[in-house]
């Protein structure tokens, strides 16, 4: 658009690039961005390319990370026996948030869809199976999305490591706490009664 | 937070820093930053760099230019008759988009507002004084926005210019096009009745 200068038209395209900005959006913020100072606006540019630059995947659970191994697989104190097989690496840091979990983690960094050519060997699959010979590991949880493509990976990946004697669980699903049976989707009922247990 | 590797949490905390972009918002788009190419945040860091070094105020209308004066007070075509007076650089964009208005115009960087501070010699009118000595000027139109600050600040410059008989106009409001006069509220309506023109 000729609207704008170059810079501050390159600066709206490159933002309205991020998921749910914009136009509009891209416009308000790099006005923003024009109008701070300039320290805190290089500080923005600098925390991109250095974070770009950091962050990379454990190589042992997939997980970003800026140290390898990331912090988690080099914390000796966690329960060496479980291992949560999650999709990505928000999906750690929300478990991380509950401070319950104490295991580690394996991140597949997506999940099996046929429809979108993304078979097996497409996602972190096989640093998982090695991991497995480690005798210490006594359970799996398997931790993806309850999507049609989370629970195919969840169906397969039970199939695969079952005859290995490892337990292999799924988080439960079912109505969120403080949800209303009212509103609840009827999967998510069917989930609730299929996974109901003795009080 | 300690759930986030230090690259990653500085980042989530500058974008978190921008107009709109919470917490969640702000973790969503540096994952998104880091699943990007290489080349691609590196684009997005050196546009925010490069709009912040290039950008400055047009020294005779203070609107967001890369070269001074901006192309729009560097356009000899325009009609130099006429100065529209906005708030806002974005202001002047939102008029361009129109693509009917032919004259300069005169950003002010703000309104007045007493309540917060704001006086005649807090915002852009110095120069805007100065540039009404050219003697084509014929016209001012006013087009700070319909808020209280707005409205006092085109009574100020109103009051001021007026003496030297330029005509000083103020744009129309009142419904928006395409509105419904059952939800337009009293004030708007009010400005649309007092601002009703002959048919």
């Amino acid at each position: 658009m000729k609207y704008y200068a170059k810079p501050l038209n390159k600066l709206i395209n490159e933002l309205s690039k991020l998921p749910g900005i914009g136009g509009k959006t891209a416009q308000r913020l790099a006005f923003h961005i024009l109008s701070m100072e300039d320290r805190e606006a290089f500080e923005l540019a600098e925390a991109i390319k250095s974070a770009k630059e950091a962050m990379k995947y454990c190589t042992l659970c997939g997980n970003l990370t800026d140290a390898d191994p990331c912090s988690i697989c080099g914390d000796d104190s966690r329960d060496k026996s479980v291992i949560c097989v999650v999709e990505s690496s928000k999906d750690v840091i929300a478990m991380e948030k509950i401070r319950e979990y104490r295991g580690y983690y394996h991140v597949l960094h997506g999940a099996i869809s046929p429809m979108d050519g993304i078979g097996p060997e497409d996602i972190n699959l096989k640093s998982l199976i090695s991991r497995l010979q480690d005798e210490r590991i006594k359970e799996l949880i398997i931790a993806t999305n309850p999507t049609i493509e989370g629970e195919a990976t969840a169906m397969y990946i039970a199939r695969l490591i079952k005859p290995s004697g490892i337990k292999v669980s799924r988080i439960a699903h079912g109505i969120p706490v403080g949800g209303d049976l009212e509103y609840a989707d009827e999967v998510t009922l069917l989930k609730a009664i299929e996974g109901r247990r003795e009080l």
